[in-house]
């Protein structure tokens, strides 16, 4: 088994194996820690602390009750394992930097991968950047400071600069004697775990890789031009990480070279790296669609609100956009009362019915199963969805409110209206996404608010409309 | 670079350097091969087809109209990338893998790596999966059915079951001197791609593994035992893949050891193999948060409408109950039917701040950062946002409520029950999700709607409530 630190988890494999146990141990480690704390026993927490892995302490100082987690930072600072930085949430990552203090932040980032020092720094504000920056040794600076010259959330950004290099007139014998000699002297410019070995021109341009597996393979003699891979994913440096997650996922790739723009071997993505921004992009697409911007589970409640409100605000003039509508048929309204009861329903199964579809399609837009080449043939198909479900639910409803109010005519006027809106969201659910991924805004955060206004607007219209032409003769 | 198969992509890495440009290619590609089916020319649609990668095939025939995609399927059905099968959309394998006939399908499926055919035969329908079974060749089969008796979604089905094993006496020379012999040997038994080799005793159990960077820069006398890493996550056969990605998204994991009940060493998962189960699951959540229980962008319609009908079913339900509420006050609206037209905004403004807590509470359970052991703190938290949120949302509304229908005393009505409504949105949307959990219901799909049926019912009464009591004197 690889990972990036060998792994120091106490607990035996069986005590591990099922979720439920996983969360109870968390739990133990949570109460242990938060009563050593209050009984300020600090070399108790420090002995709790140590046999855990890396990702656990970070876990542990988030699930921390605030002042908790500053005494535990107390204790632990000095000698901070700088992969619990990476671990952390973005939104706590930022206030523990300040909390560990220069000195020890700097001390932990010499130590990190180049890769995980970047993730560090990309939270800064630019002038706690500047000040750290100046404060570690100089050459981790140089890579940092060029890593940081990439756009944010690049390929550049993402992928690791130590490679394993080789000129094309090696053989696999020499490749390997390259190895232990650099190894001997101190691990020197080789990455601590690779996978691939890279044959680069003498311009620096890749040639082709070789995994380790073939490499290990194959007799000493071979030369490495005869059992490369040429043909590669090569990823331009420039790439949006959201880009290179799903050529990974697309194209199944383990490891892939990194160019710049003139063709040169810059560095390597491999999976691994690639999983925590599959991750990332997923969950910004999850809390997106839930009107959430980004994981607010550890900010505090002012942030939270005021970054909250500007979904809410949408919804509010949504509705009163809604009101505008309902307020034209106030006279209706005065003569059925039974509208009122009635209308909130037929907003509410057109937006569901929408909100259905605007998955569905911001889903297939983000994993590219749908393009322009096919949306037409998608928004046939969710109109006859709608049709389906539109009229086997107007019926229901409307019969329902026929017998509810004794009046059949409004079961009818119900009925159509639910259908109209129902039909409406299939088409509309499908072009919104569509249309806002075209003007460039996320369709997972926009394209719910923009689909249930128009949903709202005509099923109250639609609804209230139909009972003023049919139910009072107006 | 490495991967399942070598890639065939036709394109230059600066025209695939643009998601739009991916697009566009896919785009065309779909566009060319229409014209040629259409023209009946299938040397033609060979000819595009042949330099494409498979998850590109596959991708073409997701978005190929129904008719089109059966003519394409007659023409390449002949040699048919195994790999296709394993990238195409759930929905779709199923009836391609009928179209495609037993005998190419069998032909296929013993040429994929054992985890990838096994995750075509966990599609099929029982009888199906028989008469499979008995088309392809023994050996194939005996690994199938042995793959076949885990439980599905398990560890056991994800795992590979090809591994290099050596026994802890071995030394580094050793080790590569077996694996370029049985690379000779027609590479029998080794896996075509691997990171690790694994230390195993005499019982089969593994001892340790070494990362294959590690080995090839060790000396060839270095025992084995010397350099391989001791601290492994042995992963349960049994295991659940959902916490199989946890553990390896949490612990930085490339590749980890599978073993059975007696921790004897069965196979090992890679991170690549993790990242479909990482998509998966991320894409379950997703779908589920919009109502929706599965991907079914390439499902028929009927079969669409009856499987989403089950979500607007509840909705229907929840909006009974509110409209039930909401008809107990029928004589309040018809003496100020300025109720009807605000009471919306109260519903859908808890609706909505109650669906941003419950999907920061249902990621925050998947990430497993909130657990019993801070929830109440987050409560708590959700509760300040909802008094701060509520506060200046129910003073907006109500102030433009007050001066739309010139009156004081109503728009004070919207802005408390518009309070109460967010501040129990706060409440609510935190406990639901937990609550479900605790009664092993998803909360990606169930805490929406049952936290909009509360926010409704408790939104309508209380506005109306508040209007009968304090402005009609009630």
């Amino acid at each position: 088994m690889s990972e990036r630190e060998p792994d120091k988890d106490p607990t035996t494999p069986a005590e591990e194996s099922a979720s439920q146990e996983t969360y109870a141990f968390m739990d133990k480690v949570v109460a242990e820690v938060s009563d050593a704390l209050a009984a300020e026993e600090s070399q108790r927490v420090k002995q709790i602390i140590e046999p855990l892995h890396y990702s656990d302490v970070a876990d542990l100082v988030e699930r921390l009750a605030p002042e908790d987690r500053d005494a535990l930072l107390e204790i632990i600072k000095r000698d901070f394992d700088p992969e619990i930085l990476h671990e952390l949430d973005e939104e706590l990552r930022d206030e523990i930097v300040k909390k560990l203090g220069l000195k020890n932040v700097a001390a932990a980032v010499s130590e990190m991968d180049s890769d995980d020092a970047v993730s560090v720094f990309e939270e800064l504000a630019d002038n706690e950047r500047k000040q750290l920056l100046a404060a570690i040794p100089a050459a981790d600076r140089a890579v940092i400071r060029d890593a940081l010259t990439y756009p944010e959330d690049s390929a550049g950004r993402l992928m690791q600069r130590e490679l394993v290099e080789v000129p094309p007139n090696w053989t696999v014998g020499e490749t390997i004697d390259f190895m232990r000699r650099t190894a001997d002297d101190e691990f020197q410019d080789l990455p601590e775990v690779f996978y691939d070995i890279f044959i680069v021109s003498g311009e620096g341009k890749p040639l082709g890789a070789i995994p380790l597996s073939r490499l290990l393979r194959s007799r000493r003699q071979m030369p490495v031009t005869e059992i490369m891979e040429t043909e590669m994913q090569l990823i331009p440096a420039t790439m949006d990480q959201e880009e290179v997650a799903f050529l990974f996922r697309q194209r199944d790739l383990v490891s892939a070279p990194v160019v710049d723009e003139a063709g040169r071997l810059v560095g390597a993505i491999t999976v691994d790296d690639v999983v925590d921004v599959i991750q990332e992009e997923n969950e910004e697409d999850f809390l997106g669609l839930g009107g959430v911007a980004g994981s607010d589970l550890h900010a505090p409640p002012v942030e939270t609100a005021w970054r909250r409100s500007h979904w809410l605000f949408v919804t509010l003039v949504n509705n009163v956009i809604a009101a505008a509508v309902i307020s034209r048929f106030e006279a209706t309204i005065e003569q059925m009362v039974a509208l009122a009861v009635l209308m909130p329903m037929v907003a509410a199964m057109g937006g569901n019915a929408g909100t259905q579809v605007v998955t569905v399609v911001v889903r297939g837009l983000a994993t590219k199963e749908l393009s322009p080449s096919n949306i037409w043939r998608v928004a046939a198909k969710e109109i006859g969805v709608g049709v389906l479900n539109g009229a086997g639910f107007a019926l229901l409803a409307g019969t329902l409110a026929a017998f509810w109010f004794e009046n059949a005519a409004l079961g009818a006027v119900l009925g159509g209206a639910m259908v109209f809106n129902m039909v409406w969201a299939g088409l509309a659910g499908t072009l919104i996404p569509m249309a806002l991924v075209r003007f460039r805004i996320d369709p997972a955060i926009a394209a719910g608010p923009f689909l249930t206004t128009t949903t709202d607007v005509l099923g109250f219209f639609c609804f209230l409309g139909l009972a003023t032409r049919f139910l009072l003769g107006g």
